[in-house]
C-alpha cells in the first residue's frame, strides 16, 4: 500500500519533492496545490494541479501534505491551518520563530489528531540532528555550523531590491582557516567575517552606476557589511549559464572532549556538499512525509521535530532489514 | 532526579562510561561489576566495584546496566542474560550476527519488561545512523565505510598471536585517493586494497627472526593479505611512549542522485576524528542509557537499536530546549 501525498506550494522545493517521490517506491503523488491558476503550473510529472482553494475537499485522499511554502509568508500560517486538516510536513527555517511555530502547528495538530513535523529540511533538519547526537556524546564541547559554499536566496534577493540590479545572485563561502581551527580541536570564538565570505555576481540594469551598487552591497547591514564580499559584475547570459544551479552545503563540527583530565579531543563533523538544494530538501520532506505517515499510524499525534522521530520510520525499509544491513 | 547506572565489566570501555558518567550531570555511577577480585580493580572514581556474581542483588538499585564486556565471548551471554534483570545498553559490534544477538536479547528483555538497546557506540552506532539517514534522504545511491587512521585491537591482537612477536599495534589507515574519488561523486567499487593500507608497529621477542615474522604479517588471510601492509620493527619503549593511545575514526559518506534527469550529485558524509575510541564509546554508551531509561519509562521494552531511538532520548536538554536552541 502507497502513502497518498500532496504537494502545497509548487516553486522549486515543491518541484524537489515531486521529483523525490518518484525515487520511493511507497509513495504516490496525489495532488499539487497552488494558488496560481493550476492551468498555468507546468510540473514534472502526471499528477492533478489544483487550485489551493480545493484543499480541503481532499480530506481522506491524501495521507500527508507535503508543505512546500516560504517560512515567513507562507509556512507560519499555512502548517497551522492545514495540520487541522491533514498529517502535515513543513522545513520551517525561521530558526529564531520556531517556537512560536511549534507552539501553533501543535495547538492545530493535537486538536485536530493529526501528526505535524515541521523544520524538515537540512538546516534545521539534519544539521540539527547532527548538533543534537553529537553534544548528547561529547557533552563538554562547542559546534560550530558552517554554510557554503552554496547559493543563499535571501542575500541574492536582497541585492535584486537594490536600485539598478537587474538580476544577482550570491554565494555563501566558509572559510577554509577557520574549518582547519576547528577541525584542529580549537575553541574559538569567530566573527562572522572569519567564518564565512560572500560572492555576489551581479546583472546591471542599463546605465546603472557599478560603483554605487557594489557600495551598497558590501555595506549593506545584516547582510553583508560583517563579511568580506566581493562583487563581480556579469551579463545576463553569462548569470543564466554558469550560475542558474542552486547548489549549497556546508559543515556541522563539534569539538569535544574526555577523559579523565579532559584533554581527549573528539571531533565529530557532518558535511554536506549538494548540487541542488531543493532537490536535497525536497528528497528529506519526502522521506520526512513517510515518518508523519508511520507516527499518525502509530497515534503519535502533535506538533513533532525531527528530535521526535526514530529513525527507523524514515526508512522504506523494515527494522529486520535495517538491522542486519544498516547498522 | 539522577538516573542511577551500573557498569559491567572494567576494561578499556568500561573505564570511558565510568569517566563519560562524570560529564552527565543527570547521571551516577552505582556500581561497577567485575569477574575479577574486585580488590584489584582500580577504577578512576569513587563507586563500589562489586563481584559480577553479585549483580542480581543490585536489582532494584540500578536503572540502567551499561554492559561494557567484548563482543565475541562476552556480550553475546550477557545482553540476555542481564537484560532478565535490568534494563541495559551494549556496543555489541559484530555486525554478521547482529540479528541473533537481537532475537536473544528482544526476547529476554520483552519477557521482563526492561529496554534493552544494542550496538551502541560509533559503528555500528553514529555510522549506522548516518547510513539511515542519508539512505533515507537519498534512495538512489551508495555509501561507503571508511575506517581510520585508528589502532584495530582485532589485528593487534592477530599480530600478537605470531610466534616470536612480543607486543603489537596496527593503524587502519584510509586511502585518500579513494575518498576523494567518493567525495567527487563516483560510485566505484574498490577492493580492499584499494580503500584501507596497515601500518603495524611490532616489538620482536629476543632473538626473533624479523623476516619471518614480517612475512606472516603481510601473508595473513583475511586480515592483513587483501591491503598493503607496511610492518615496523620498534623497540617495547617506543611502543609504550608513541603507541600507547586508542586513537579512531572513520567516515560514511553516501553518494546520491536527485532530480529529473537522475543527474544531480548530492553527497552527504559523517566524519569521526577521534583521540580515544573507548572513551568516545564509552560516552555514547552514557548517552544511550539516558535513552533507555527514558524508554523504559514510556513503556517501550524489549530488544532496542539506535534506529529505535528517538534523538531527544539522548540529550539530557528538554524538548522545549532542544528546538529553540538546537533545531
Amino acid at each position: 500500500m502507497t502513502m497518498k501525498l500532496g504537494i502545497m506550494g509548487y516553486g522549486n522545493l515543491g518541484r524537489g519533492v515531486e521529483l523525490a517521490i518518484t525515487q520511493n517506491d511507497d509513495m504516490e503523488l496525489a495532488a499539487i496545490f497552488t494558488r496560481r491558476d493550476p492551468a498555468s503550473v507546468k510540473t514534472a510529472g502526471t499528477a492533478p494541479v489544483v487550485s489551493a482553494a480545493e484543499a480541503a475537499d481532499w480530506v481522506g485522499k491524501i495521507d500527508v501534505m507535503v508543505l512546500c511554502g516560504g517560512s515567513a509568508t507562507d509556512l507560519v500560517h499555512q502548517t497551522p491551518k492545514y495540520a487541522k486538516l491533514f498529517n502535515v510536513v513543513d522545513s520551517f527555517d525561521t530558526h529564531a520563530h520556531i517556537p512560536e511555530h511549534f507552539a501553533a502547528v501543535d495547538a492545530a495538530a493535537s486538536e485536530a489528531g493529526h501528526t505535524a513535523l515541521i523544520s524538515c529540511g537540512w538546516d534545521p533538519g539534519y544539521f540539527s540532528l547532527a548538533r543534537i547526537y553529537f553534544s548528547a556524546a561529547l557533552p563538554q564541547g562547542q559546534h560550530y555550523t558552517f554554510w557554503g559554499k552554496g547559493v543563499s536566496q535571501g542575500h541574492s534577493d536582497a541585492i535584486r531590491r537594490i536600485p539598478g540590479v537587474k538580476d544577482a545572485r550570491q554565494y555563501t563561502v566558509p572559510i577554509e582557516a577557520a574549518l582547519e581551527k576547528v577541525r584542529g580541536g580549537e575553541w574559538p570564538t569567530f566573527t562572522p567575517r572569519e567564518m564565512h565570505k560572500r560572492e555576489c555576481y551581479v546583472v546591471l540594469e542599463e546605465g546603472a552606476d557599478a560603483a554605487a551598487v557594489e557600495k551598497a552591497i558590501v555595506t549593506m547591514p545584516n547582510y553583508f557589511a560583517d563579511n568580506d564580499t566581493t562583487v563581480h559584475f556579469i551579463s545576463e547570459e553569462e548569470l543564466r549559464r554558469d550560475h542558474s544551479a542552486l547548489p549549497h552545503g556546508g559543515f556541522v563540527i563539534r569539538s569535544g572532549i574526555t577523559g579523565e583530565d579532559r584533554n581527549t579531543r573528539q571531533i565529530a563533523e557532518l558535511r554536506l556538499d549538494l548540487q541542488s538544494n531543493p532537490e536535497f530538501t525536497g528528497s528529506i520532506l519526502a522521506a520526512c512525509a513517510r515518518a508523519v505517515h508511520r507516527m499518525d499510524a502509530l497515534g503519535l499525534h502533535g506538533g513533532k521535530t525531527l528530535f521526535d522521530v526514530a529513525p527507523t520510520w524514515l526508512s522504506p525499509l523494515r527494522p529486520q532489514e535495517l538491522r542486519a544491513h544498516m547498522l
